[in-house]
């Protein structure tokens, strides 16, 4: 497997770069320790799942500026040739640690952090964060919508209106990872090893002189693999002709896949099809639907006893329509081995390196622990050195490994915190010794720096 | 200019390339119309900015399979070697009409339409849609944060949280197109030369012993380019600070430019950091101000009395988060001279290959009528035939050109249209003669595909 990923040093704000010239002329080159977390849950969400992590390491082993991008930065007069040098000579030299994709997180709790000299940890920050972002809310939102399909598959039909393509490639590529079944996306398919799926459009039907006629044409193609789309006139009498197709697939020793509903009540044609199915003895046709759903309306159509055998899920979970971004920060937490804070109104950042444990009863996930990254506390400790020196020290794993880490950690969670609406907090404690660091550096900035003035 | 675009053939869902399977091996050659549209309008929205359209001709002269693509299809199990044959050869050839970028366009007009065999105009549909939906959605946000601003500069910070890179770039080109001042996306300014703006974050105060030595230093490298973030123990001792640096620029005959507010309550803390530089002799010091600012927070101070000259807009622009999505379709409209139409309930699609005619009064947009696109009416044709034969018939324009189209149409439209709340509807009627022709294709697919069965 390979990251699809196209982000090089250039993706980054400008103020990263005049940031990065002060601390080149001061010689400003003391490690740095950025932390990586969620502040707040995006509403309905009471957990994260960690994805991107594969994507962030090879940005990080690839971050280059190119001699036109230099030639474009000399062009905007801001910068000096001496810092224009260091940058032309520019590689991520830093370490990483990271929760593995797959595992779950919570808000507050360090998802990555990155140590290295202030200019490199502050340089990759904009990408960084771009794509860590991208892939956890695609990833959490996906999981939302297995979840809700209660084992009914869910296939990713959003590429059309993904935010590009570095999108589309991650809703599949993270989706895959929170349990979908496969994905509409060709290239996703080829670089990720995703199963595809998708058959034909209203389109392929109008193109046709009847809908009949487009039917006969799919299925002489393409056989036990049809899936026949019958909502382009009328759902029921589409259903009609599917059984005459089926039928003739029949008498030929074949069989009629499924069909795919795509507009009107749902619930209740895909009853009625179903219904029809059985009667002319089709009972393992199976029902696809596909338009508007997302976890909410998936959740409310199987509670009102829709007979769908799996979703084609598109917009709202490609672009997380309800919440398509988290308040994620990336914050400078000690610098030089001192711990540091902001004290900007309403947004804590916890100090210094640290490390999270995680505590389990009988197979369920009861508590986590934020810590100190050199304590030890009772759980398992969830972040692991990645990277080290500007190298990733473990070949990317296999997104099979990842999803079934998925599997396993979420099979863990307690209902209440799965839940799609209103979901239960799941405790987050702060070790002591952080709280106390925590206080000491607070009362230390609030000294010197409201203190003076 | 240089479309930024990494768009292949490969970026398609794989029932296009079912679909076209069948196509291929039933020689349906003919000619297809595709009519690309948007259904409804979004909520609070009552006008879209044409946007995209270079990306998209990009996209259609360079769109290839690559034999590493035909291998991976070969790899299905779902492809004939004929057809993977003519995959590898593949080429769009097709005309499109256009409605140029930087227009205003409305729900149900055309703003591109695709001519082509079918087999081509339908495998470049998912790409064509993505690329227009997103530069689309994002150019008429970010029209809706310039108006609320009433004057004062927007700048785009959002890249950290776009949806990936393509998104971030088409940010920055469709906001630019849409009037915003200047982005943070230091690709995007290399690429589109656009202006490119950013000075310090948190993290470079953090890193320094104390608030002031960090605006010392930058003050020192920057001079006269300097913005002081003030924000990040508290504001109001921030502006103190910020003071006694102005004084020293001065004293070396350079000038602070100005100071950004990222926390707190921005209204109440502008109005006390203006009087504090009025007082202290730097009324021209400039008050920047970002965190969490849309069209809705933007309106909102200004009614308030906010002395905030530019805003650093981020997040909720740069992923339209209040709609991240508009119900955009790509649908046949006519095939081998037949006009054909899906009778899905709540979808309509206005048949046949279409133009828009748009009326003005006294330097004011009355009303659009969509038309066959042979007819003449009164006003203005917005479509345009912008390739022939698979090649752009024009170079790309320049985007100062866009903008400035921009610019113009804007400032026709009424002001209950341009509402950022609850728009009034601008009036698009549909001509006799479509009329007519819609309502004989209806009768006759319903006669055909319900009366018979």
């Amino acid at each position: 497997m390979t990251a699809y990923s196209k982000f090089t040093a250039m993706v980054t704000d400008l103020y990263e770069l005049t940031m990065a010239q002060v601390y080149f002329q001061r010689r400003m080159i003391e490690p740095a320790i950025f932390s990586l977390f969620i502040r707040e849950y995006p509403p309905h969400r009471g957990y994260f799942v960690s994805a991107g992590l594969e994507n962030a390491l090879a940005f990080l082993e690839s971050a280059r500026f190119m001699s036109d991008d230099i030639q474009y930065l000399d062009s905007t007069g801001l910068f000096s040739r001496d810092f224009l040098n260091y940058l032309e000579k520019f590689r991520f030299t830093g370490n990483v640690a990271a929760i593995p994709e797959g595992e779950l997180f919570f808000k507050d709790e360090p998802v990555l952090e990155v140590t290295a000299p202030i200019i490199e940890s502050q340089l990759v920050e904009t990408a960084l964060v771009n794509i860590i972002h991208l892939h956890v809310i695609l990833a959490t939102k996906v999981s939302r919508c297995v979840h809700a399909a209660r084992g009914r598959g869910i296939v990713d039909f959003s590429l059309r209106r993904t935010h590009g393509v570095d999108a589309g490639m991650a809703v599949a590529r993270a989706g895959y990872i929170a349990g979908m079944s496969a994905t509409s996306n060709v290239l996703a398919g080829k670089i990720y090893s995703i199963p595809v799926a998708g058959t034909m459009a209203h389109s392929f039907i109008t193109s046709f002189d009847s809908e009949i006629d487009a039917f006969r044409a799919f299925a002489d193609i393409f056989g036990d693999r049809t899936v026949l789309l019958i909502d382009t006139y009328d759902t029921l009498v589409g259903a009609e002709k599917a059984v005459t197709v089926a039928r003739e697939l029949k008498k030929e020793g074949r069989r009629l896949r499924g069909v795919r509903l795509d507009s009107g009540d749902m619930t209740a044609l895909s009853r009625q099809v179903r219904e029809l199915f059985c009667r002319e003895g089709f009972p393992e046709v199976e029902i696809f639907a596909s338009g508007g759903y997302d976890e909410f309306k998936i959740d409310r159509s199987i509670r009102e006893g829709a007979e769908i055998d799996a979703f084609g899920v598109g917009t709202k979970m490609g672009v997380s329509a309800d919440s398509p971004y988290a308040d994620i920060a990336y914050k400078l937490v000690q610098f030089n081995g001192r711990p540091v804070m902001k004290l900007s109104s309403g947004k804590r950042t916890l100090v210094a390196p640290k490390q999270v444990f995680r505590e389990e009863r009988k197979g369920c996930l009861i508590k986590d622990t934020i810590t100190l990254r050199e304590e030890s506390l009772a759980g398992r400790p969830l972040l692991k050195t990645v990277m080290q020196g500007g190298k990733a020290i473990t070949p990317p794993e296999r997104l099979k490994t990842i999803r079934d880490r998925f599997k396993t950690a979420f099979g863990k969670l307690p209902e209440g915190v799965r839940a799609i609406r209103d979901p239960r907090p799941y405790p987050v404690g702060i070790s002591e010794q952080l709280e106390a660091l925590q206080r000491r550096v607070r009362h230390s900035v609030i000294a010197k720096e409201l203190g003076e003035s």
